[in-house]
C-alpha cells in the first residue's frame, strides 16, 4: 500500500515506495561531482541484470516516448527502409517518429489484444530484404500484451538475407518486471522508463544497446544532439550523464534499484508473474471480459472491456471515490476498455483492494441502471 | 543554508529548498488525471510573470539543452539561414544544435566575458538579409555575462529589411533571477529549465513562444516528434504535459513557484542583484579578477579567474573539503577559471560562508606553494 492512501493502477507513472521517494529528495548536487558519479555507477550496475545485457545501458533525460525517438535518430538515416511490427498505441508511435525523422516505414499491423505471430514477422522480413531495423514492441501498453521477443527476433535473424537488420524493442513497461534478455535474444536497442517497472518517479529513460547497435549507430545520419548515444555513452563512461541529467530522478531510481536487488531479478519476475494471475483471475470472477488473449496477457497491464452499458469514464470516476485509480483505453479503444497497471512496486493487498472497490463500484452503477 | 550542510555553488543544479524537494516527493500521481492537473495550471501562471508573457508557456520534460533543441526544431527548416550570436559554451550549443539539424548557420563571434553590442548585432543582420531566425543568450552560464536583450533585439527589429527573423533566447539561468519581458522585448522563443532560478531539482523545461514563434512553428520543417510545441500547446490547454512528464519535479516547482509568488518577482530581482555584488565584492577582495567585465557582470553566475600558479581543479578540491561545491570552466576556459552559480535559492549567508571557505583555501594553497 502506497504512502499514501490511493491506489494508483494506472500503467506508469506506477506508485514510489516512501523510501525511494525520500532518496529522490536528498539535497542535490554537482552533476559532474564525486557524489552524482557513485550514484550513477551504482544505477547503471545494477540494471545490467533486469536487461540481461554485458555492457553498460545509456541514461537519458526524458520520458519512454523520448527514449523511442534516441532509438530512431541513433539508428537510422533518412531514406532508410524500417518495419514496424505494431499492434497498439505505442508500436504506432515508435513507427510514427521513424517517419517524422524521415525513414521509408513499412508498418506490419498485428491485431489489437493479440500477439505477433513469429511467421507474420518472418514473412515481412522476406518481403522486405532491404530494411535496416524493425521495431518491435515487448509489452504494449495500450492493450495489455507482451510479445515473445526471442522469438520474434529469431525468425527475423532467420529470416534477413542482407545485412542483418537492427532490431529496436519497446520494453518501457516490461523491463524490469518481465524477464528480458537482450544479449540472449540478440536485440539491438532496448529502452524502458524510470516510472514503470522501476518504481521510481518518471523523468529518466534507459537504453541498452548491442554492438550491431553501435556498428548501426556510427553509419546513422538523422539529425540527432540532445539525444545522441555518443554523447551518452561518453557520459556514462566518467559516470554522469550528458547535459543536466534530472538528478532527483536519479537519486530516487539509485534506492530504488537497491530493493529490487535486494528482492532480486527472478523474484520479482515471479511477483508479477503472481500478481498478473491474481488481477486477472478477480477480473474473471466478477464477470469482466479481459481485451488480451490469454496466451499473450501482460503480467503488468492488463486492459478489460467495459461491460455493456457501463460509461468507461463514469466508472474511472467512479473507481476515483474509492481511492483506485485506473486509465481509460487509447485511440480507438477509448471508451471501450479500461487499463490496469501492476507493475513495480504493487503487491497482492494491492490487486485485492482494487478488485473489491470495482466490485462494489460496477454494482453500484448496474443498481443505478436498474432504476 | 541548504538542509544539507553543502554549500552548493555550480551554476545549476541550485540547492533546493526543504519543502521544495518534500513536494516532489509526494505521492505519485496520475499525470492525466485531476490533481496533475491543478498542479499543472498553478505552475503555468505563476511562471508567467517571470517570463513577461501574457500567454502560457510549454513545458517540456528535459534539460535546458532539450529545450534549445526544441526551439530549433520547431521554429526552422532545414537550408534555413539562422545568425548565432555566441560568446561562450551556451551560445555556441545552441547554434551547434541548429547546425545539426540542417540549418545555415552564420555565427557572430562575441569576445568572451564581455556583452554582445548591439551595433555588431545590427551590422550581421544587415550583411545577411534572409536570416529566419536571430539566436541569442540572455545569460551566458559559461563566462558570467548578462547581455541585453532588449537592445539586441530592437537592434534586429531594427535593421531587418526582409520578414522579421524569430528571436530565439536562452534565458536558462536568467529567468526567474533577473528580470525577462518577452513580450515588451518582442522575444520570440525563450527557454529556462527548472534546475536554475526556480529552486527546483532538473528535469523540465519551459518555453515561451510569442505570436510570431507560432506563425514560424507551422512553416518549421524540421523533423521532430517528442520537442513539438504543437504537443505541448494542446497538452497545456489541457493541463497537462506531452508524455510522461516529470510528475515529481513539476510537484516540486509547484511548491517553488509558491515561494516564489511569496517574495515577488521584484523582490527576487533586488536579492539576486545584492547577492551578484556581494559576490563579486567579496572575491576582489580576496585580490581575485572577476572574468566577466564589469558592466555586464551577471547577477546569477560569475565566472573567476584562477590566481597564477594554482591549479584550478586542485582549488576546487580544497574547496569541496570546506563543503563548498563550485564548477571548472568549460572548453578553452577549463583550467583558468572557476565558475561560481548564485541563483534560485541564495542567501548573504551563503555567499558569506564561500568567501571565507574561498579565502581559507587560498591561504592554504599559497602557504603549501611557499612549502
Amino acid at each position: 500500500v502506497a504512502y499514501d492512501d490511493i491506489n494508483l493502477r494506472v500503467p506508469g507513472p506506477t506508485p514510489v515506495p516512501e523510501q525511494v521517494a525520500l532518496s529522490g529528495a536528498r539535497p542535490m548536487v554537482n552533476h559532474r561531482g564525486p557524489e552524482f558519479a557513485a550514484t550513477v555507477a551504482e544505477v547503471l550496475e545494477r540494471l545490467q541484470p533486469f536487461f540481461g545485457i554485458q555492457s553498460e545501458p545509456l541514461l537519458l533525460t526524458g520520458s519512454g516516448t523520448g527514449a523511442q525517438e534516441a532509438a530512431i535518430v541513433n539508428m537510422l538515416s533518412p531514406g532508410d527502409e524500417v518495419l514496424s511490427v505494431t499492434a497498439g498505441v505505442f508500436g504506432e508511435r515508435f513507427g510514427a517518429i521513424a517517419e517524422a525523422f524521415g525513414a521509408e516505414v513499412t508498418r506490419v499491423q498485428g491485431e489489437w489484444g493479440k500477439a505477433i505471430s513469429a511467421e507474420t514477422v518472418a514473412e515481412a522480413v522476406r518481403d522486405n530484404p532491404a530494411i535496416k531495423a524493425v521495431i518491435l514492441t515487448h509489452n504494449e501498453t495500450s492493450t495489455g500484451v507482451t510479445n515473445d521477443i526471442a522469438q520474434l527476433v529469431a525468425a527475423i535473424r532467420r529470416e534477413a538475407t542482407g545485412p542483418q537488420p537492427v532490431v529496436l524493442v519497446d520494453g518501457v513497461s516490461s523491463i524490469g518486471a518481465i524477464p528480458f534478455r537482450m544479449d540472449e535474444w540478440d536485440v539491438d536497442v532496448a529502452i524502458s522508463g524510470s516510472q514503470k517497472a522501476w518504481m521510481s518517479p518518471p523523468g529518466m529513460a534507459m537504453v541498452g544497446v548491442s554492438e550491431r547497435g553501435w556498428a548501426a549507430h556510427a553509419e546513422a545520419r538523422m539529425p540527432r544532439f540532445y539525444w545522441d548515444f555518443t554523447k551518452a555513452r561518453k557520459n556514462g563512461e566518467k559516470r554522469t550523464m550528458p547535459f543536466t541529467p534530472a538528478v532527483g530522478v536519479v537519486h530516487a531510481m539509485q534506492e530504488a534499484l537497491r530493493l529490487m536487488n535486494e528482492e532480486g531479478p527472478e523474484n520479482i519476475y515471479t511477483r508479477h508473474a503472481a500478481i498478473g494471475e491474481r488481477v486477472r483471475t478477480g477480473l474473471q470472477a466478477l464477470g469482466l471480459e479481459l481485451f488480451a488473449e490469454p496466451t499473450a496477457a501482460s503480467n503488468t497491464v492488463t486492459a478489460v472491456r467495459t461491460p455493456e452499458g457501463i460509461d468507461t469514464s463514469t466508472l474511472i470516476k467512479a473507481l476515483r471515490q474509492r481511492r483506485v485509480v485506473v486509465a481509460n483505453g487509447q485511440d480507438w479503444l477509448k471508451g471501450s476498455i479500461f487499463r490496469i497497471g501492476h507493475m513495480g512496486w504493487v503487491h497482492e493487498r494491492d490487486i485485492d483492494a482494487l478488485i473489491v472497490a470495482l466490485e462494489a463500484t460496477l454494482d453500484e452503477s448496474r443498481l443505478e441502471q436498474a432504476v
